[in-house]
């Protein structure tokens, strides 16, 4: 029986929906979040014996979730999750790595209102963090966002690439481009300021983005992930895939009509899908902050 | 064979996406819609022998939709639904109705962008239109939104409800109040200015939300209809459909920590879902409006 | 403020998930509902004034259908649903109308298993159910499936159709016809069988697809409606919608290959969608039945 | 500008749906896939100055899927992803590794049809496939599952575990242990028996599941992996990802009935998710197979 081995094992409650909201007086605040706790350690009897004396259940995990948002506050994604994986480790003495995942959903204030307790959940773009933290004290934040979808109608070509016997795509010097962007950037360091932090991430990004002339969607995505690590030294590498959510130009010739790209079918799938790391020399290894 | 008879049919392109940028110089626009057709009249040969002699090719109604955007732009969805409900009417002599449903997705310009061919989309709330016609020019029009997601943190209460013996829910003076409004309006008269009423639209229901004091869902579900009708003298009916969105407050007694309805799960299903038409007094009939 | 009037209201809890083990000694046995309640009658107060007194809350609505669900087990979604359709009118003297739609999802032995208490969910169908019921005892009932997937891959054709000028669908006598089955039909009596009665439904649905050639997706609609009334006398009415999932024979002669209908790309949007209602000479009036 | 390096790239084409019919006179038969490509390489070029010479455009890779589907066939998906992979490391000499994910969507024929071309798509369980390939002619295999939705009604305990401040979880003696199984395993060799081995380890991971008696979920995942490494000694590595689909058993005594695990409430969120992988003693590195 023991040519097979448990090589790695994890276990949490995931997707804990927790909506904590701030009162000061008649002003409330609100943060919206969904957590996923993993965690690891010595979890081999419960694997080989059903034994389960070294099991935290998952449903503990979710109570010490809401415990913590009541009495912490949730001032940001990587700050509670950070507050989590110190309380998890701390908490078991059989657990040595704690995971937290955070999607974070925005909400505004409702524009005319006279309240100031009503909200309007904004956007189609989550954002995200995740947290790892070994029992020795190490930590990893990633930040992120993601479905932050973008498009430009013009200032994207896309020519002289190779050609191969299945290749019949014309060349192109004027295309929409368009994407939802899936990113994520490593911190070499923990901050107060994880709001802000984001707040100006996502907007190099947008910026990168909008004013880079194209050439390529590998050229668009090299430029938001260098400008990203451009704008704050504090981080030391990003993580950017983006789908090319292709808009075609309807070939309006049959009907006598010329399209000067003003006219388009969005299409679902199959779609193009760039991915790429861009890293900081020097930066630190990330260990398992991306896992 | 002549016991069973063909009652209704129609059919048509559904799901038809079409993305139309407006360029003044380097200024550009965008409407992004999804558009669905379904036509009605005389279908018996198809559907009894597969004659299709009768049949205008859903792929022709997808080329028309692509077409008249070009021809015409897209000032509105409800406008550009006219547009095609008039087009297939007059194309087609057996094709003696047109229904035409639109779900248009919002973009805005990116912030802190030079150039002016950028955009973000917004948001997950999606605008709607059904427009109707018929051979003899009547038309309908019936504008709307779903996926409108708002919330209350406070001011709304529950209490006095009937108890039977099933009924277990505690009275509450104070609970969360959350939503995801899908609403449709429809009009008595054509109008040129769509964009500006489906504004005043959509910030009367999000007022209306925010500011009504709640002593149930059916009371705020009133109260926006209410205020809908009553903002333009040209709307004859408004439907809501308004999920009660639960927001449980977290029992944290068992870790001796108290809970002022300041941390709740938020659940998926099931969930509470309140329905309601309100209609003017001397309002027209509907006739197909809502099919 | 009486220019306003509410026209029509329901109310209840939507998507109850229950799932009911019968047990037989060592020989149990599954269903798997989602349950959504709504009802109606004299719900002024609660709209106009938020005086809850004739409101059923929607968690009593919720424990209802796990208290019946015990006391009654589930013998199939109909009768289920007639069930809580008695109840919820006799609980309440100011409920005037209910509605129960249920989804069932199908599961199935574990093939291989020794033990009889191991179950595998099934296929992507969905069974369907819709029961209404009146304070005077009428009840109408609606049985149906969604998301039966099928196709053929020959004895299709589509030629013959009518030329605009935005047709430029060539005529094929070959291709691929492929839909998700949404199909739902109106009981004139009830039965004790509803099982076996979906049973052929289903059956003769599938085969009258497969079986009929095809000179337009509308007239195999008709003729699975035809076959699926014929069946059974009890029917009166069925209504289908039949979204053509189009498969596209990839032009391959760039490649200096031919594609004798062998290749095809299965696209997600737009498609056709061809919708229709059949009725039996002389059936019922249908009522509310299919709201 | 040099402080900062571009890691890692790939990019393809995803999502490429492709149907492929085989027809030996009228007997037809049917493989649906959804095919992922990835290319990586020398791709400094196009990301950093937007020159495209050594970009293959994902069009020409989704015409490439099509063109070997046409002249190959389609035997399994793992196969056909060799035959993409050997391909695209063939075509580009810019190309040193390719990467190709299948998802293959099941159809069997239609019951109680006479036509031998007529189909249903079953279940909702995906096969998958990824595949690893290098320029210097090493590949990587890894199969899988994912979305197999299980359910043992009894024989399943939790209990005996570790209780901190947030442990509030009764302790039980019999649950119902659902889950939808994620699970892939990689092979040491490449074999011709594909649709064979997929089919043996689909089979021993429902026996595993439903005739282990489980005291916790990690406990019937460890089973499920071992008895699938052990029936098959080409494969070295399996992982497991089990969400715990909780059922609670509803509580009915406030309505004076009794719940003898036969009446259950499916949540959706939260959910425990227990992931493991193990490994065979010996087996090879996994190298990038898994990335």
């Amino acid at each position: 029986m023991d040519d097979i081995v448990l090589e790695t094992a994890r276990y949490g409650k995931a997707e804990v929906r927790v909506v904590r909201i701030a009162k000061d007086g008649a002003e409330h605040s609100i943060r919206d979040l969904n957590v996923s706790v993993a965690l690891s350690g010595d979890q081999a009897d419960t694997h080989l014996t059903g034994d389960n004396a070294k099991v935290l259940t998952t449903d503990a995990q979710k109570n010490a979730v809401y415990s913590l948002a009541a009495e912490h506050g949730i001032s940001s994604p990587e700050h509670f999750a950070l507050v989590l994986v110190r309380h998890f480790l701390a908490t078991c003495p059989f657990i040595s790595h704690a995971r937290i995942a955070v999607e974070e959903f925005a909400w505004d204030r409702i524009p005319g209102a006279t309240s100031r307790h009503s909200f309007l959940r904004l956007g189609q773009e989550t954002r995200t963090a995740l947290v790892h933290g070994d029992a020795d004290g190490t930590v990893s934040v990633v930040s992120g966002l993601k479905d932050l979808v973008v498009l430009n109608s013009t200032d994207s070509e896309f020519h002289g690439f190779f050609k191969d016997p299945h290749t019949t795509l014309p060349e192109t010097s004027d295309r929409v481009l368009a994407t939802a962007v899936d990113a994520a950037w490593r911190h070499e360091t923990t901050t107060d300021g994880w709001d802000e932090s984001y707040a100006r991430a996502r907007a190099v990004l947008l910026t990168a983005f909008a004013d880079t002339y194209s050439y390529s969607l590998q050229q668009t995505l090299y430029a938001m992930g260098e400008q990203l690590l451009r704008q704050d030294p504090g981080l030391g590498e990003v993580r950017l895939s983006l789908p090319n959510r292709h808009h075609f130009a309807v070939d309006l010739t049959p009907f006598g009509q010329k399209n000067d790209n003003e006219v388009f079918y969005a299409a679902d799938r199959p779609y193009g899908l760039i991915e790429g790391t861009l890293r900081r020399r020097g930066a630190s290894a990330p260990g398992r902050a991306w896992d």
